[in-house]
């Protein structure tokens, strides 16, 4: 590339030397190891998709995947349908109604949620599994579907090596507290805004 | 459930009700099919994370999809693992020479990100394609290792039902401006400050 001069060239390696000393130091001083719990929270998109990307990762190692759905019924389920090649590797339970302004139906809506919590405490207790995706959790914590204090309470006491994650909006303050990983995304532009209709491997 | 008043079902159905016709006239007036141009930045995580799971879900409904990732060598190779159980439904290229900080040379950096982006239009030709991932695309036009006027218009360009995910810290604004959806992924809270370390499966 002879459009770099030396001095360009020079700058540019000890920019990325000191970029490699501050990382090589925080690696090294990180020894912990555990499972993790993680919450994708906020109004953007990506929120059950980055946790499916994370059940690949396991998958990649050769781990067993738990997934709950404590909002979404049987409809929304490409994901699932692609998990589907790992075999008894992912263990998939669609708990929900759909969404609760589908069913409006407060009685309905807590013992669908009460029952998705007790297939996760049941999942928990697999000791062969690596990760357990609680999906839309945060939605049933929201209106009080589920009385926060226990859910953490269980998550807390879960097998110290087991990952956890639980997405959904609005995030519980007490849930955000217990969490080791958090992450907001955050809605920065939608192509619902520009009239574009949801689009089938994006949206569902 | 007896602990709920007939009061108290009967203001969660209204407010349901409400909730679902601002849904459904949300859904209708959306009526465009087009591939998006979807970026995934900011520092938190599930960045590329959540282009894998969107991967999942174009799998799950028969698609194809390519990856290109234009930092990453082979070293990161979990979700790809996982990934091969799709076949030649999924077509991966690392094509980076790990992080610009290990490497300390521009001009090999410059030089992988072009064979990178040339891969990644030689991708775009697929007619077959349903979903390219470009995973840290944003890192490559941050040290302007590719111009971003060539890549926005690449991709304005690219056949209309493709559906493109490019991620990394640091979008661009202009390719911010040219894309259908931005996601920021925002850091909240996490692990390393606690001292704990990269968890496989999580993190690699």
């Amino acid at each position: 590339m002879s459009d770099i001069s030396p001095e360009e060239a020079a700058r540019h390696r000890a920019k990325m030397e000191k970029r490699k000393a501050v990382q090589d130091a925080e690696v090294a001083e990180k020894t912990a190891e555990k499972g993790l719990l993680i919450v994708h929270t906020g109004a953007g998109k990506g929120k059950s998709t980055a946790a499916f990307g994370l059940a690949l990762r396991v998958l990649g190692h050769g781990g067993k995947v738990g997934v709950v759905q404590f909002i979404k019924g049987a409809w929304h389920s490409a994901e699932r349908d692609a998990l589907a090649a790992f075999g008894d590797r992912v263990e998939w339970h669609s708990m929900g109604e759909g969404f609760t302004w589908e069913t409006q139906d407060l009685a309905r809506d807590i013992a669908a949620a009460r029952r998705a919590w007790d297939k996760a405490r049941e999942l928990m207790a697999d000791e062969n599994l690596g990760l357990l995706i609680l999906d839309e959790l945060n939605i049933a914590l929201r209106y009080d579907y589920l009385p926060v204090e226990e859910v953490v309470t269980v998550l807390a006491a879960r097998r110290p090596d087991l990952h956890v994650v639980v997405t959904g909006r609005n995030a519980k303050p007490m849930l955000v507290e217990a969490a080791d990983l958090v992450t907001e995304m955050g809605l920065v532009k939608h192509h619902f805004k520009a009239g574009v209709k949801a689009q089938k491997g994006i949206e569902f």
